[in-house]
Parts: C-alpha cells; sequence; structure tokens
C-alpha cells in the first residue's frame, strides 16, 4: 500500500497540524465533535512536498486517492461535480501548519461550467446567484490558477457597472452576470491562449496544483521568514463542499472571535455580512454588521454561533476564531482556529480563562503568553493620523512625539526650557549621550539595530527609529528632507519605535498601563492586565532557573530594573563616568599626559566623581550583585571627530583666525593644532579591534586602579551605612589568561589594601567579559583567573562573523533578505556560530573552575530565543537593558517549562 | 637517597644538556674523552629550580652534595680553598641548557681571602699577581653577588690610574693593586653596610646563589623571549679549579672557532691574549693577538689547541667555539660548545662537512640550517658608516639606499628619471602601491609588522623599516625631523630592513650572493654557498610533504616565486587590478552607478585589461595551480581619503574656488563634493568588518562574475595556445555557508558556460578563505560547498584576538614584553588559539569532504615554526610571499625530519 495522501474529515484530528494543516486538522476535530461543517477532505502537507520535490508532479497514487475521496463525498452529498441538473460544488483552500494569513491561494465554486450553471440555477432556483457563482469561480481561477492578472477583472466589472450606470456588485443584473462570465472567459483566452478548463475534474486538479505552488509564492516566503516558519512544511489542501452565503439575504457569512482579540474583554467579537461569500468579509469590499448584532438579522444561527463557541472555547481551551456561513437560516462552520491576538489581549485572556478554570496557571505562562511581544506592554503607544514619510528600523519600541532638533546641545537646551524634542542625526557617538537622554525619541538615517543611537536608546528606554535612510539630513541648515516633504528645526515629528515609522505631525501618544501601574497609578492597578502580570510573574518566578540582571548604568536606570524585577546589574558600562564637563577635562588631561605624575592628577581629579557614583548605584542595587565593566572604548571617543576637527582647524588657518569653533566649543587654534595631533595619533584605522578593553588597561595603568579604588571606596562608604553593597568587577575584552592574571595581580591588592585599611569585609569578584572568539577557545586557561565569565554577545558576533555592528546597515538587509545569516546575529544568538563559540566556553571555564559564575550581557540577554539558548547552555544568568527585564523572565520560566512560546509562530 | 644535585666532570657527558646545562654537559664530555680540562663538578638546572621555586632557598641536601664533592676536588688537586700556605681557586659560572651569552653571572677566584692571597704569593711565587687576583675576586663578588654599581669599582681602577699616571691595569704595581683591594672591600662595606666574605664557604655558596639568580635577571629574560627558550629550564653551575692566563707572560688565554664563524671557511678562527684571565678577552679590554699568530707567542701550546680542535670537531661533529687558557705553556680547555655562526656560515660549513664525510646531507638539512635566517642570505646587506638615526621594526630584509621622497606620486616620478627613492610615509594605503614598487625601500613612521606597507614590500621583496616612531613627517614641507636632524625631499637616507636600523647617509649596499646566482651569474654560481644551496635544497625537496606556493599578484612576482621553487600560486590578490590610471575611471563609474547598466558598463571596461592580467600570470605558472581570490578590500579605498577630501572642499569653498586639488588630480568642485558624499556613504566605522569579501560579490553580483569572466576567458585563451593553465577560484571571507553556497551557484555557471562555448575542457576549483572564527566552527557545511580552504590566518588572528593589524601598534610592543601574548601572533601562529581554530576547521572540513584541498596563505606560510605547525595539521601547502618560499621549503622539510632547527635556540 503506498502513501495515504488524502484524509476525509471524519479521519483527522487537531493534532495533526503537521499532516493536515491547521485548518484541515481543525476542521476534522470539529467534525468530529460533532459541529456543523461542510463534509469535504484533506490533501496533505506531505503530497504537496512531494509535488514541489518532484518537480511539480503529483506523486503517485495522489490523483486515485483524490478520486475515491471525490467519489465518497459525491455519494455522501448526493450530488457530483459540473452535473448539469444538481452539482455538488467545492472550495478549494490552501491550510499550511501554522498560519498565514491571505498568503496563500483559494478556489472556490469549483464544479461550475456552462452545463452545471443551469443545475445550480434550478437547484437554487436563483438564475443571477448561479450565474454570479460561475463569474466568480471564472475570476479566482483565472487569477489565482491561471496567473492573470486580476484588475483585467475589475476592470471589467467597473466597466459593466459604469455601463449600467450603477455603482454596487449587487445592482449588476442576471444578465450583465451572464456577460460578465463570457467576458471573463474571453479575458482568459485572450491572456493565455488557454480556455477556461470545462472540466471539473481539471478544475479541482489545476486548483489543487495551484494552492500547491503558492507555497512558494514571494509573499508565503516573506511571511515565513518575518515569522520563522520553516520552508519545508508544506500546505494541505482542503477541498469542501460549497454552502452558499449569498443565497439571499437568508443567507450571510462571517468571522467570529469567541472573545476580544483587540482587548481581550470576554465578549464575542467579528463580523457578519448577509448575501456574501466569505471572500467578501475578508477583502473588506462591502460595510459589516458588528457580530453581536447579527442576532437582529439572523435570531437562530446567531444563537447556534454562540452555543458552537462555547463548545469550541471549552474543547479547544483557548480563543478561537471563526469562519462561518449561513446558507439559508443554516449555520454551517468553514474554519475554527486558536484566534491571533494583541500581547494585551494574551495577557488579559489567559488570565480570564485561569479565572474560569479552563486552563491552570502553568498552561498560562508556559503556552500563551508571548515573552518576545511582551515589552510592547510597556511602552507608549502612538495613533497617528496620516500615512508614515518613512520606515526605518524599529530600534528601540515605543512612540514618541517632540520637535525636531539636530545636535545634542539643541535637545539638552530645548529640553531644559520645557520643550519636548525628538533628536535627529546621521548617527549618534558617544559625546551626544547629554542630548540623547534629553529627547522624548531619537531619529537617525544611517546606522543598524546596534548602532550606539540604538543601543543607548534601548538601555534609557528611549523610543528610537533608526537608518531611515530615505531621510537626508542637512546638519548644518538644520532640517531634513524626506521625498518632497521638508522638516526644520523646531516642527512637530512623531515616531513610532515598535514599528520603525516616521511621521510628521504631532501625533497622539497613549500612556502604557503597566508603566503606569509599576509607577503606582491605582486606576492603573484595577485592570485586568495588571492583575494578570502580577500573577503570572509570580509563577514564571518560580519556574526559572536563569537569574535575570540588568545593563544599567546609572541609579535610575538601576530602580528601573529594580521595578521590573532585576535581580542585580550584570553590566554597569562605566564610559559615561568619563563625559561630562566637569570630567572631560580630567580626561583629556589623562589623554595628553606627558609624565606620569599629570596622568596621575587626572585620575585624582576623577576618583572622587566616580566614587559618587559608583555609591548611587549600589546603594540602588542594595543587596544585589553589580557587576561593573573598567572602562571599555577606545580614547579617541573622548576626543573630538577627527574629520570635523580637520577641516575647523584648515579653515581657522585658512582665515586667520586664532581661535578654532567646535560643536559650539571656542578652542585657540593653537590647542586645536595639539589636539589633531593627538586625534591622528590615536586614530584607528578599527577601533573595534584597537586600544580598547583590558588594552587600555594594560597601556594606562593607573585608569584601572583609580576605577577599582571608585568602586571599593564606594562599597566600603554604603557597608559603613549599615547598607549590603556587593559589586563584581568585570575586566572586558580579554583575549588572553595572561591579560587577566596580571591584570588582577594589578588590581587584587587595590582592593584589598582598601579593604584592609577600612577593616570591612567585604568579597568581591575578579572576573572577565568573554567577546573575543579567542577567550572562547582558551576559556579553560582564563577561567583559571576568573570568579565569573559574563559572555558579550555584541562584541562575539562582531568577531566571529567579522562583521562590524556600525556597518553591516549595508548588506545586513540583503543577508536576511537571502538567508545568508541564520538569523540576525545582533538580535538571536546565532547558534552554529557564536553559540557553539559559547558552549566551547562553557565546558572549558567550568572544566578548569567549577565555581565559576556564567552569564551574558550582550543584548542578547534580552532576546526570548536567545534566552531560551542561554538556558540551555547552563548559564546562571542573563543580563539586559531593563525594559527587557520582564521578557527575560518570561523567557527564561518558558525555557525551563519547555514550550517556550517565543515567537510567534 | 634523596636528588642528586650535584655531578663530577667525570660523571656526566654531553647528552645531558637540560641537567647540567650546556657547558656542563660539555665539560663532562671533554672530561670523559681525555682532554686537558680542570676538574670540578657541575650544580644542576634541576636545582636551580628547585632554590627558585622553593623561596630562593637551596634545597635539601644540595649543600651536603656540594661539600662532598668540594672534598673529592680538593682532595684531587692536593689544595683547599682559604688555605693561608696552598689554596685553590675555583670558579663559580653559570651554565644554561642553551647558551646565553654573556646573559648571567660568573665569579672567578672563589676561595681567596686575607689569609690565603699569601699563600698564593707563595704557591705562584708573584705577588702582583695574587694580589690581582684578589683585586679581581672582591670586584665581582661585590658587583655579581653583592650587587653593588660596578662603575663603583671601575672609577676606583681609573682613579688610582690617573694617581701613578699610567694608563693600562698591567702597569699598576703590587702596592697599587694591595690599596685597590682595601678600597674596594671599603666600597663593599660602604654600599651593603656588610664585609667582604673572608669565609671561602660563603664565597662558594653566595656565588652560586648567585648564579641561580641571574637567570631571572631581566637582560636573560629578554634573551629567552627573544629566542624563545623557556623560562622554567634554570641554568646550571660549574664549579671549576682556577687555572691562570695572567700568570705572566708565559700564560694567556683566548677563545676560537675551530672554523671561521662567519664566513664559515674551513680555517679556524679567535682570538689569544697573554698574560690575561678570560673575561679580559671577553670584554675586549685589550688588543687581542689573531689565534693564526698565536703559535709564535706559545708554539707548543698552539699545536696542542689546533689537535684538540680537530678531536672536537671528529667528536661533536660541528663548528665547536672553546675558551682556553695557557698556564705556563700548558694548555688548558675550560669551555667548548657548538660554535655560534651567520646564516652564510651555516650553509657553508654543512655543506663542507658533508663533502668531508662528518655528517651526512639528511643531518646537514635537518639539524645545520636555520629556516628563519635563510630569507637573509637572498637579501642585499648594507654596510652603514654612521649609528643609525631610529629604530622602526625590521618589516622586509634588507639593506637599501635612496634620496628621500614623500609621496608616492614623487617616488614613481623620481624613479622614471632614473633615481634610486626611499618613499617615507606615516602609513603607506593601496593608492601608493604605484610609488612603492618604484622605490629601492620603504620607511614609515606608524603601523607594525603586518601595516599596508609591510605586507606589500615583503610581498614585493622591498627592504623596509616600519613604525620607526622617532620620525616625525611634515607631509606639506616633504621632510621629516628625527632628534636634531632634519631630512629634506632629495637627501639620501638608508635604511636596514634585516633589523630595522635607519641611517642618514648614503650607505653602501652588498647584493645577494643566492640572488645573484640564481639571476645567472657565473660568478656567484661557483661559491660554495650556491653549491650548498643546490645540493641540499634538492634534499629538501625530496623530503618535505608540505607543498609550498607562492603569494603572487603579477606576471614577474610569478616568475620570481617560481624560480626559487613555487608550485604554484597560493593567494593571488587582485586588488592592484582595479587601480591604475586606466582602470580608476571604470572603477569610480562601478562605485558611483546609479543603474545596473552603469555598472554593467564599468565591468565591460575592466574585463579585457583583467583578462590580459590574468594571462600573464598563468602562463608564468604554466603548468602549476594559481589560487585567484576575488575582490576583497571594501570599495573605499578606491576612493579619496576621507579627512583630505573634505578638507580640501571645504578650503576650496572658503577661497570661492572652483577646482579642488587632491593629490595631483584636479575635480571640479561639484564633482568633489558629489565624491564626498560617496565617501561619507561609504565611510566604514570598522573597514575591516565591513562591506568587503564576499559581502562585495553579494551586494554587487556583476564584480565577481566580471573577474570569474576574466580568469576563464584567459584560461582558455592559453589553454588553445597549447599550454596549461590551471586557475582556482578562490572567495574571501566568508563566515556562512550559504554565502558560499549562493556565490558558487551564481558563478561556476559563468565559467561553465565559457568553457562550453570555447569547447574547452578545464576542471576550475571553486573554494574558499577560511579568515574568520564563525568559519572554522562552522567548516563542515562550508566544506560542502568548497573544493578548497585557504586559511587566511592574517583575518583569523584579527578577529580571533580583537586585534586590528593597523592598530595595534600602540599596545603590541608591550604585549609581547609583558608575555601577553604567547607569540606575535602575526607573526607566529598563535597555537592555542588560532591554531585551535584551525584545527577545528580542518577536523570538520575533512570530515564532511574528504577530498577537499586545504592550505594557508596568510604571511604565517612563510615563517618556520608556523609551518612546522601547519604540517603537523595535515595542510596540504603553505603559500607565501616569493622571497620566503626558501625558507618554506627548509621549514617543511625539518618539520618532517623531526628536529626542526627553526628558531636560533
Amino acid at each position: 500500500m503506498g502513501t495515504k495522501w488524502v484524509y476525509d474529515f471524519s479521519e483527522g484530528d487537531a493534532s495533526q497540524r503537521y499532516l493536515l494543516g491547521g485548518k484541515g486538522a481543525n476542521l476534522a476535530e470539529m467534525t468530529n465533535i460533532g459541529l456543523p461543517v461542510p463534509p469535504g477532505f484533506t490533501i496533505t502537507c506531505e503530497a504537496c512536498n512531494a509535488y514541489r520535490e518532484g518537480g511539480q508532479r503529483f506523486p503517485e497514487g495522489l490523483l486515485d486517492q483524490v478520486a475515491e475521496h471525490r467519489k465518497h463525498l459525491e455519494e455522501g452529498m448526493g450530488r457530483s461535480l459540473g452535473d448539469p441538473r444538481d452539482p455538488l460544488l467545492v472550495s478549494v483552500r490552501s491550510g499550511a501548519p501554522f498560519s498565514m494569513p491571505g498568503m496563500m491561494d483559494t478556489v472556490l465554486n469549483v464544479g461550475l461550467n456552462d452545463a452545471s450553471v443551469q443545475g445550480l440555477i434550478s437547484q437554487m432556483n436563483d438564475e443571477r446567484f448561479a450565474w454570479d457563482s460561475y463569474r466568480r469561480l471564472v475570476q479566482m481561477f483565472g487569477k489565482t490558477v491561471m496567473g492573470i492578472d486580476g484588475d483585467l477583472f475589475e476592470d471589467a466589472i467597473d466597466h459593466m457597472k459604469e455601463q449600467k450606470g450603477v455603482t454596487n456588485d449587487v445592482d449588476l443584473d442576471t444578465e450583465d452576470l451572464k456577460g460578465l462570465v463570457q467576458e471573463f472567459k474571453d479575458i482568459v483566452g485572450r491572456e493565455t491562449n488557454k480556455e477556461f478548463p470545462q472540466d471539473p475534474t481539471d478544475q479541482l486538479h489545476e486548483a489543487v496544483e495551484a494552492v500547491f505552488r503558492s507555497w512558494d509564492n514571494k509573499r508565503a516566503q516573506d511571511y515565513r521568514r518575518r515569522n520563522k516558519i520553516p520552508d519545508d512544511l508544506g500546505t494541505a489542501v482542503n477541498v469542501q463542499s460549497m454552502v452558499f452565503g449569498n443565497r439571499g439575504e437568508d443567507s450571510g457569512t462571517g468571522v467570529a472571535f469567541t472573545r476580544d482579540p483587540a482587548s481581550g474583554e470576554n465578549v464575542p467579537y467579528g463580523d457578519y455580512l448577509a448575501n456574501a461569500q466569505g471572500e467578501d468579509v475578508v477583502a473588506g469590499i462591502r460595510n459589516t454588521t458588528p457580530l453581536m448584532e447579527m442576532g437582529s438579522e439572523q435570531p437562530d444561527a446567531f444563537e447556534d454561533l454562540k452555543g458552537h463557541m462555547k463548545t469550541l472555547e471549552k474543547h479547544y481551551r483557548d480563543m478561537c476564531d471563526i469562519e462561518f456561513t449561513v446558507e439559508d437560516h443554516k449555520l454551517w462552520l468553514l474554519q475554527t482556529r486558536v484566534g491571533k491576538r494583541t500581547s494585551l489581549a494574551e495577557w488579559v485572556i489567559a488570565y480570564d480563562m485561569v479565572e474560569e478554570g479552563l486552563i491552570d496557571e502553568e498552561i498560562a505562562v508556559r503556552d500563551r503568553l508571548t515573552a518576545g511581544k511582551l515589552d510592547e506592554l510597556f511602552k507608549p503607544g502612538l495613533n497617528p493620523t496620516t500615512e508614515p514619510v518613512a520606515k526605518g528600523l524599529n530600534a528601540s519600541p515605543g512612540g514618541a512625539v517632540g520637535r525636531a532638533v539636530f545636535t545634542a546641545d539643541d535637545s539638552a537646551e530645548w529640553a531644559e526650557r520645557g520643550e519636548k524634542v525628538i533628536l535627529v542625526r546621521r548617527e549618534t557617538t558617544p559625546d551626544d549621550y547629554h542630548g540623547m537622554v534629553t529627547a522624548q525619541g531619537i531619529l537617525t538615517s544611517a546606522g543598524g539595530t546596534n548602532s550606539h543611537a540604538a543601543v543607548v536608546a534601548r538601555g534609557e528606554g528611549i523610543p528610537a527609529v533608526c537608518g531611515a535612510d530615505a531621510i537626508r539630513i542637512d546638519r548644518k541648515a538644520k532640517g531634513f528632507r524626506v521625498g518632497n516633504d521638508e522638516v526644520k528645526e523646531g516642527d512637530w515629528i512623531s515616531i513610532n519605535g515598535t514599528d520603525g515609522s516616521v511621521y510628521i505631525e504631532r501625533s497622539q501618544v497613549e500612556p502604557s498601563a503597566l508603566e503606569a501601574a509599576i509607577g503606582g497609578d491605582e486606576a492603573a492597578r484595577r485592570t485586568t492586565l495588571w492583575r494578570a502580570y502580577e500573577r503570572f510573574m509570580k509563577v514564571v518566578d518560580e519556574k526559572r532557573r536563569l537569574g535575570v540582571r540588568a545593563n544599567a548604568d546609572t541609579p535610575d536606570q538601576s530602580s528601573n530594573a529594580r521595578s521590573r524585577g532585576a535581580q542585580g546589574i550584570g553590566l554597569c558600562r562605566t564610559e559615561h563616568m568619563f563625559l561630562g564637563e566637569e570630567r572631560v577635562a580630567a580626561v583629556r588631561k589623562m589623554i595628553f599626559a606627558d609624565t606620569d605624575e599629570e596622568e596621575q592628577q587626572a585620575y585624582d581629579a576623577l576618583l572622587p566623581l566616580q566614587r559618587g557614583d559608583f555609591v548611587g548605584i549600589l546603594e540602588a542595587m542594595d543587596g544585589l550583585p553589580v557587576t561593573v565593566r573598567l572602562l571599555d572604548p577606545p580614547l579617541h571617543e573622548f576626543l573630538p571627530n577627527h574629520v570635523d576637527l580637520s577641516v575647523a582647524v584648515a579653515l581657522a588657518e585658512e582665515r586667520g583666525e586664532s581661535k578654532v569653533e567646535l560643536r559650539g566649543e571656542s578652542i585657540g587654534l593653537d590647542d586645536a593644532k595639539t589636539m589633531l595631533q593627538k586625534v591622528e595619533e590615536l586614530h584607528e584605522v578599527n577601533p573595534m579591534l584597537g586600544l580598547r578593553g583590558v588594552r587600555l588597561g594594560i597601556v594606562k595603568p593607573g585608569l584601572y586602579a583609580m576605577q577599582v579604588r571608585a568602586i571599593v571606596e564606594a562599597a566600603v562608604e554604603l557597608q559603613k551605612k549599615g547598607k549590603d553593597p556587593r559589586p563584581e568587577i568585570m575586566i572586558p575584552l580579554v583575549a588572553t589568561a595572561e591579560e587577566l592574571r596580571q591584570m588582577r595581580e594589578e588590581l587584587q591588592p587595590v582592593a584589598d589594601q582598601i579593604l584592609e585599611d577600612a577593616g570591612v569585609d567585604l568579597h568581591i569578584e575578579f572576573g572577565t567579559m568573554i567577546e573575543l572568539p579567542r577567550s572562547c577557545i582558551v576559556a579553560g586557561s582564563i577561567a583559571e583567573h576568573a570568579d565569573f565569565f559574563s559572555f558579550g554577545t555584541n562584541d562575539l558576533a562582531q568577531t566571529a562573523f567579522g562583521f562590524s555592528r556600525d556597518d553591516i546597515g549595508k548588506f545586513l538587509g540583503m543577508y536576511e533578505e537571502r538567508k545568508l545569516v541564520p538569523t540576525n546575529p545582533f538580535v538571536t544568538i546565532d547558534e552554529p556560530g557564536v553559540g557553539r563559540l559559547m558552549e566551547i566556553a562553557v565546558e572549558l571555564g567550568r572544566g578548569s573552575n567549577a565555581s565559576i559564575h556564567l552569564g551574558i550581557c550582550g543584548e542578547h540577554g534580552g532576546d526570548p530565543d536567545s534566552v531560551v539558548f542561554c538556558d540551555k547552555l547552563g548559564l546562571d544568568y542573563v543580563s539586559c537593558s531593563p525594559f527587557r527585564i520582564p521578557v527575560a523572565r518570561l523567557a527564561a520560566a518558558q525555557a525551563v517549562m519547555g514550550e517556550a512560546k517565543t515567537s510567534s509562530k
């Protein structure tokens, strides 16, 4: 016996989604629980794959099995396809294992032809309906199966309506429709040099093939890539006897959700459309009736529908969406599936269903909540009234509205006088930090989702759209052009960091209820969402094994992270402690120092300031670990831009001026020239691979010692006040064991001496970031000198791939498009490459130092798929931006619970 | 029984160098073959290590064993240490397993004190001699054992000579020396608050400790690092009864080589100094007699010496160096070892010894030739007459003399009119290529041994000194300053790329005999060196398993490589095929193209030119494989420098000029502004990790197709002429299997179509460079689409370490100094990190594609240690710059033969 390619609806069940597709499996399930489903059969996904792999030929046995099931269906219905007296009509619909709404093809009314249209007339006693049905078949078949431009048919309809002086399809009469059928058949002949097939068997087979092929159309491929659905699943084909919602006003069709998919409220939701076929509702051609008002038109069918909804919810224990048709007052269910919903509805529905006893908390947390969408609930939404003028990368979620400014200084100034601003720049640098944090949102025309702007924005929770390359910024004129629009300084703009849209308008912003509730708002705390959040996050924290820490650099960020459930700081960057007016003089002194004494003076000036910074952070994280990364970026980041300074110096010399103007700073020409010389000296071809990280610590030994002193003195100060500070010292960019050994040999005594002098007993761990391929490969020897490892997966991805995250904008889009990378390695950990390096490091590290702590502090710590991978790797914690903490907690729980619903597939 | 820490000379032999040190083992060996060696004993290296590890304490049992051997020695000599009537004196000398000349400490005349000096007087019947010996002991002991500044003693001697009005030490009389002894003892007391020890046992023990400690002094550590000698070997200590060369004119001391260590000629060579102790010869204080004239002073001793030399050469089967003393006409041998020699002498001596039947060819090749020094024999030498004014990195060996020029254009112009020039720049870029190849040598003030300048210079065989940071170049004024010297355009300078020296003078250049011989010079072909080279390289080629290919980009380089024994090209870079006046317009058109058509026009213009390039290269390598790497560098390398262009545009605008002057090119202001915009668009923060390599091929699909077309059409053209072209196509910077799969899917049909159209049957391999950590980790899947892998170990080291080779100059020196890296990873493959990645790639690659070919084309292919590692890894070939081919051949043979003498240790 060969492969079974075809299943009757009565043969399958809901568990067979990979074989029968989601729709087929659910039709079978509904059939089996006794719901009114028009009979039919499903051709399996396997058949589709066999067809695709076999050079677009039906696999052996398929046509025989289709014929057999068709015969069975015809016998059951007492009608047959193409019968000129009383024909059976069938729909041929796609149905993949995962819902891909509207992406693949459907053909209705298969079985009609010049002869059977007469049978339909007598069967239905409705000539106009029969010709309209035939018209629809030729149109859909022509477009979908024969590949004809759909506009040709629509144009013909419009032309006909114009001729008749009517505006709606329903105003066309029988003769008009008859004429259209002929005209459509002419279009088919003209466009394809073939006749519209009259043989119902040809119609059926060709329709099935069209559905098979539609698996590989471009929009289906794009949808799969976006939703991480594998390409090799294939689609099933459902052949189902037609019922007609377009048999007059006693008939109709609709879609229904068992609960509101937007708010999650436990109220049925949907649309009903009298005298129509399903595609009319989906296409939105005519105005529909809200579902809850359908009772007035179809009281019996509506009661039945409500009953079936209850049955379905009980059966599926989830919110379902349903396509239904009413034919002559009789309700038929054509399809059901678990309904898509917003991230808000996800939480509300899960909570209500737990309350109703439909599911338990564990199922709610494991299966019903999408970790990757949770942070949307923390962000303000945007209600724009115009179309976006540009699309960029959704670099940091949330909506923001403000007046356009073009320099960090302007942003800071305008904000100080109470203006809301959006900072617009080609790209940002560490110099811009002070103006970034004062902006409502950030918009850049260059740079990717891991550019400086994006990383800072996510860290600060500021909405950002990056790399909106349609925007042409004129730095000097302080404005930008996009298409024909022009925006000047002070004009209102809005950005939506959740989807990357840019608007030239002052949109409304909707605050986040969760955010308000965390902030203590009483009304927000009474919402179902907040109750759901509190209840489920408790379960999440009980279930997860991974700790969740925050990447936070300031006391504010630390408190923020803590209120979101952070169990410490996994990455406290210290570069901002070298910025700001008060410090820049000392930092430049450090860079320009000719003698050790001068350099030490610079450190002495910075020490008390940085000690204060650490007191604030350690206090905010009292009782929790705080991993401080010693200075990482190259020193030229603390000096003016090379090109800007070169031009400014050249112009000042040309003009015979004695001062150089640079970003509002006025510097004497000689100083500027000295500075330019230093900038040239420090210039690096590839700063990412240059003098930074531990290399700075080695070349400037006083630097790290000063930082360690500031950290430990801060901890001593707090402990003396009865607090419980827990600093951990992290040395970045280590490539060799010897770097860490020598650095620790130098720094540990600094810490020990301070503790001893203060008579304070405090255990301070020393560890390193693992962020270079070599450090993974030699992790065993590095671990001998480390109390902890923290994976810096951003830099690790950069060096493993040889991808500079600042520069990949030029090709990463194409790389994702053409699947040249398995995932965007800066969003989700690249398991075969970067992930394997991490695995090697974990094995070697634990092998040589069994008590070592392992964490991750790259951006990936907040990505659900990556969190699941980190759980599998056996790390102790993940660390992510404060705003991703709840996401990471949920993903960590789901990782343990086994059925992670991390993405939307 | 405890450890045996002490061996009598009669107990050991030459094989025990790790236990007894080189000197101790050889003293034992000489003792055993009956040569006249003053008796003594050796304290082992193990004792030294036990002392160092035990917190600078003698290990248990050592002092007892020393006492026992001392007693045995005293009994044998019939004298005892410190005896006031007839004292025994001993020397206490270091002796490590590998020779570290002058790096560690020695104390002579141990056993003298205020009492025994009287015994020595009566024993020797020479009062002056006895006091001089005592003076030497106090001086050496004070300096070496007690750590007193040696200048204090020297100053006292000078002061004494001044007082006495004499110029030579020998003119000081007994009373003077007696006075000096007292003065020296006073210095000891004053400087250390201790007395000079009178107890000979204290003297002996303290001297032994001093030698132990001297293993860890800074100069010894530096020497070991430079010569790759492990730190954990320790040194032995030899305690030997003194004989005296300073007993008057019938005595003397000397050093002798059994053959000339400079030329290799079979003539004894050395120096003799009457009435002196060994240290006087080494210190070079007095003028010595050439060894061959010693017979006139000491006929009998000289005859004995010549006899012993023969015995030693027969015994050691190698050239030996000897320290000897004549005491009262009697010859004593104090030390022997295999003698150090120049790279020239290495080959000549090995050849002569094979001819003499002392060794066979295999031993000569395996043990007697240093691969790492072979390329010196191919380089011109430099005979400077002044001191160097600066030292840089020895980036490309050889001496060069020319007039200083400061731009590539000037270099090309001056060279065209027949001038010899040295191109002096801060650093070079690909734009400078045309002026680099016309220069005699290249001098840069920035950049490391793997900077652009260094890589091109080595590739072209042009001497280069890089990163000579004492030199301050003034680009505009066309000159440089170094210290107080100033050099202007046109001034003569000389550089020695073998040692990194820079001279302000017109030095003499000595051509290389090997180079002349390869070039066909008849006289050069009659030298022993050439005979040795021909004979031994034949053995080398029979023995080695690894193939050796060249990195060569032009027909000239290819022929050159072939004449040095290259078996093909492992890396033919194609970037220069996009440079040059004729091509730059097309390349810019390609970069600026708005439409596919414009881009294709650019390719059409380049195609015939590049086809011509490939015809030349494939013809030069007729019958041998040529691996062509498709375009690798980022496109902005083909545009003007960002800073230069920005400044030029700003100045032209400021001045209201309509033209921009840029490196001699005159561009309209509007064009320059457009170009600046493109430069800004293409600007990359980290070009090394940006849009380059296969990423270019993907973003600009016509580019690689054009290159493949040029290669294959060239091959077709040659095959039709009866030649045997063997191109292999290499795709650079692959990180994912999918990149290679898609690229090959696109390019293979281009090649196949050309071959089919031409009716030519040619197998063309497609492969990839493995130069990113990720590609090592996923090599299994990449290998499914590759016919070959070629390890690009430069970029692999850059990305594994996160070291940009352009930028590490700022810290790599310190890294080597402090041993933060196991080796300079751009010179020798870093085995634990980069090497392990390669090993993973080899395993996975061969695992999934058993027939894959594996090679290496990074700079490491010419480094002997790395060649040995590649042999161990099982690669099929190494590829290196043409001038390193013989080095790689020799190293590859030595790798197989097992006793690689790759470095000088």
